[in-house]
């Protein structure tokens, strides 16, 4: 007996997009889901490019306007990958037609903007998931089960970090990145590290940052000559101090010459401590007093780590950047069909940014902020 | 306009045929392959088994009879992940047959059948591909290419490893892996090794191995109380020549406790040398003289390492395991098309082993042993 | 020809009282220094304690009184390893006695008596340096050469660390390290980062600190099971900002479970960037844009990174801590015999000093402080 | 009460004989030796070289006549850093007078001498000591009291190398190393990585080995354009059986290019596994069935380790090279003031030598060679 179909509408077929579709392509041959995804509806700029996308990614049609998306009474899910400004719009269109919304981060350009979204979500009861794709890995939740356990005891220090090097040279141009309702540095990657800072350690009461912009001119696109002043941070470095009374400090770096992938922390207990980098997605750093020798142990991934299993029954054998995505896509699928709630949801998604704009508060007024 | 479809038909649904399935779902919306694979038919011990698995795999259908399989003309692809001692009869049905075969190492239980099908796959003319998936990484191919274009200099000594633990426990039962015609360590695992040795290095021209059975019990099958006696290897080390000269040395093994997944080696060359494991699939540690300071530099994989950027636009993020296996299966569907040949074929499987074979003998003869 | 002598007097006993004593037994073997130390005489607690150290370290003779040390006039230089409480007058004696003082760090209790201790020590034209032990590791050096040569570019952002476990415990009693003239962690090992920042990117213009006390009592002595209550932070964070405009970070924490040394930076710059912890002190990591490749490159310290020669001949063989205070002596007694100024004088140390002081009232007002 | 003393002599004044000479001088300030050394002797090439170095190293009065030495009265330990060729004629001078003796590796320039020279000190009773200096490393003595304790159960396995790339160059010029008395790669560092197996897992029972020389010329002297054959060893791989049965492999490799001090092994046991690189000399890892997790810990040096204690009271601060000496050297006065034996001793060396020499016999003969 087939499994229940469930409609999959895909806005969006970018870096992420391509992300999206292929998690969707690719879960029900790896997790039990509860309904097999159909790849239905893609919409993007206009109907030429959308139809090209919905045929190499496999989508049954192609649209250039994302409300007949919506629309579509066989699209279940609406996947939102579009630029940012349009993240609002869309998710309310599709929370007004009861869609289950899985939207990538940032939620939207403003926090106030993002609470509206989740109000909205939250009054009509539909499921929604922001892509904070990096909290997906199973060593992240074995950090989180480990913080449970107590077996690091209390928490007392956080260290965090998200350092690339994308915007390092001077010369790439401005884009939607530095448009001040980008956000900079902070809201682009540093929201990937205060969701895993939250996620592991939890709510922030207040922080301290300091932005700042390396590169004050950019070009005004793609090969111009002609630069245009840039008003969002390269680098942030923040003070926090969790609810919890643990203090800590991160930093938001895109133009991190040496790094690629420097989305690392260290979190230290009155008992032990543990230290990761995506760098070596597939690794967690842990001492603990039960040890009784000095140093960290190197835990590797394996199926002793869910949902590790679903990709492969042995240990050693690596899981991706995409492997996050499909994992990331069968907790949404079984949300949807009534399962248990997944997370990160618009709620949560406002809280990180809330926590982005106190930092950018916190900067100007020169003082702690609270979240 | 839509590509053409090519018919996929699977035996076996064990961990390699969940990775094939999978691989043959995703590579469509990751590669612009020339033709879109559809699931037709899985085949498995049992119709009932064979059913279930096609639904939760996303085949078409199921049969507990591969020859059934074999003869469906919707099936252009044969993928065998059936246990060895099938490879040789699926593998001359589907060569009889016309089909494109894909086969799981090792090509059969020993190097006269892995001839009979070398020699029958070529007489007909077909594509054939064995699944050394660890070839597949980007780093491996980069590490090909940084030798060709001599930044290394003149290689002057290999040494490789491939050392796993999943047979430490001398309470791991029997099972066709320690079936005299499995091979024990060194052709389980040692064979992948020696085809990563002969991509990187060339051909290996004799040997000279020392064998051993660290367990020299095991249960007779899972659980059993009663033990039977173990006469394939644990530990294979194995000094090498290579048709270059280069001299070498190689080791597989099944019980080292600590090792998840130490496929490794390092290539010494007159002027740079380069190390790897998979343990850290996604980096590549390079010194050469261009260099002019001390010390191994960490490349990351990235776009810049074909085909990493059918994954991920930027670097950073990581492949997996199950990306390799993508890799694998583009490169079948574009060979099957008509696009460049891709290997390793089943000639090359043959010639590993011919390797593992050699290695063999020379530990019973206690000698050297020309391959 | 012998060299001419020069007399040591070594006030303290202790760890950095072996160390020094050490450093000037070793020193003349190794490097070719002016003059050769003689180790002349040792003052600690009361005369037994002085006479038995003064046996075991190799000096002529002891005494319970450091006055009477400063007054002997065949000690040309005075080592001062005792409580920091006594710095300021057996450094001021010394001075009027027109000798060459080493001091370890801290310079004093507070940055006033730094101060003071820094204008008498100009005034007399006497010769200073301070303990920042780490300072001396030939990497260390190399990091400030490639800062200075340009290799990566502008200087952008600084990370520093300086986390350790030695108080982790809350059971670790009180002592003179969480005495408030101690300091608190932010003094005690804080100002290490601090020195390397100033030693590598420049003087810090201000900073913003939130200083934490995890265990708000401890025992009131060593087995002691009455408690009193901590004044001292064990863990700092805080954000800086140099004069040349550069933002960062820095961590002082001596309760980090999992740490023994990790006295750790990475510094970016607009064309490169470096990681180094004093963990794995004989390496430095390097990107820079000449490399053409990514990531970092490991440089283990070896002859071409001055005056690793002196120890060895060849690279790859390691230098240890007590090697970083060999060095030191040697810069110290080129200095003592007219030789380059050797550094951090007494008014580096204060200006470190400063710094963590301005970090405290950073905490207490909970804004930005000038340094 | 001041300790007795002892008179050093030291003939040789290069690499090791500084090294020497910096140990005889620190020692007595770190450890409690029974009696305090006093540089007497250093005799050199000639009378002049001898009394520069004297002066130098800190030595009484140079020689140019090693015989000289070994008659003086004031001499109790003969430390040889001479010539290879040199050592023999001078143990035999020395044991002769019934001097203690301590001799750099390789004891001598055969076995066969090797063993004269261990008959002629065990029948006079004297104290003997090899450097065999990286023995010396607390970890390594930490890997030997965790193998014997049980912890990583049977062994199972050992594989070890010893690579560097002093050699690499073609253009490095004849010397003693490639004189065939010298032995080559196999000789020279080979016998660091057959002393450390033979102390970790005992003694070897028979070789296979595959010698190779990579520059088959080199210049006959520095800087000389005319270049003779090389008869050594560049780089040998070798097959090992251990007394126990275990298995395993070994590498000697003076032409690799990326590596300047690749002393390394990892040693499997049926319940867990080790690995140790001298590269980073104050780590090893460890994995062990007790403690629950994947993956090695890595165990940092630190007081927990004797004799780490004595440089230093806090982990963290790592040992040297130059230290590891100390050590040997606390040792050797230990066991000539009546303490406890120390090794390895001339007997130990000579058991190297033995499998050094099989290695060769192994190499010529092609076939596995008892040791």
């Amino acid at each position: 007996m087939s499994k229940p179909e469930i409609g999959i509408g895909l806005v969006g077929s970018g870096f992420m997009g391509r992300c999206h579709a292929n998690a969707f392509r690719s879960v029900a041959g790896l997790f039990d889901v509860p309904a097999e995804p159909r790849l239905r509806v893609l919409a993007d700029a206009s109907d030429e490019q959308a139809a090209q996308a919905a045929l190499s990614l496999g989508f049954a049609r192609g649209t250039g306007d994302w409300q007949d998306l919506v629309a579509d009474e066989s699209v279940d899910i609406v996947a939102i990958t579009a630029p940012n400004v349009l993240h609002a719009p869309i998710a309310h269109a599709a929370i007004a037609a009861g869609k289950t919304v899985y939207c990538e981060k940032p939620l939207s350009t403003t926090a106030a903007l993002a609470l509206e979204m989740t109000e909205a979500a939250e009054a009509s009861g539909i499921v929604t998931l922001v892509g904070f794709n990096f909290l997906r890995n199973p060593m992240i939740k074995l950090a989180r089960d480990i913080i449970s356990s107590g077996e690091i005891g209390e928490v007392t220090g956080f260290r965090g970090r998200h350092a690339e090097n994308y915007m390092a040279d001077p010369d790439v141009p401005h884009s939607f990145r530095t448009d001040p309702q980008g956000g900079g540095a902070v809201a682009d990657i540093g929201s990937h590290i205060i969701s895993m800072a939250r996620y592991l350690v939890g709510p922030i009461a207040r922080v301290q940052a300091d932005c700042r912009t390396i590169h004050r001119t950019r070009p005004k696109a793609p090969g111009a000559s002609e630069r245009a002043p840039v008003e969002v941070d390269d680098m942030t470095h923040a003070l926090l101090r969790f609810n919890s009374g643990v203090s800590g400090s991160l930093e938001a770096n895109w133009a991190a010459t040496a790094r690629t992938m420097d989305l690392s922390w260290e979190i230290s207990g009155t008992k032990g401590a543990m230290a990761f980098t995506q760098e070596r997605m597939n690794e967690l750093q842990l001492w603990s007093g039960t040890q009784g020798r000095s140093g960290y142990t190197r835990i590797e991934s394996g199926p002793a780590h869910p949902p590790y299993g679903q990709f492969c029954p042995a240990p050693g054998h690596h899981l991706g950047f995409n492997d996050l995505k499909v994992i990331e896509v069968a907790e949404l699928l079984a949300a949807h069909s009534g399962g248990p709630a997944c997370g990160p949801d618009f709620r949560e998604a406002y809280e990180v940014q809330r926590t982005v704009e106190a930092m950018q508060a916190s900067h100007a007024e020169r003082e702690w902020v609270c979240v």
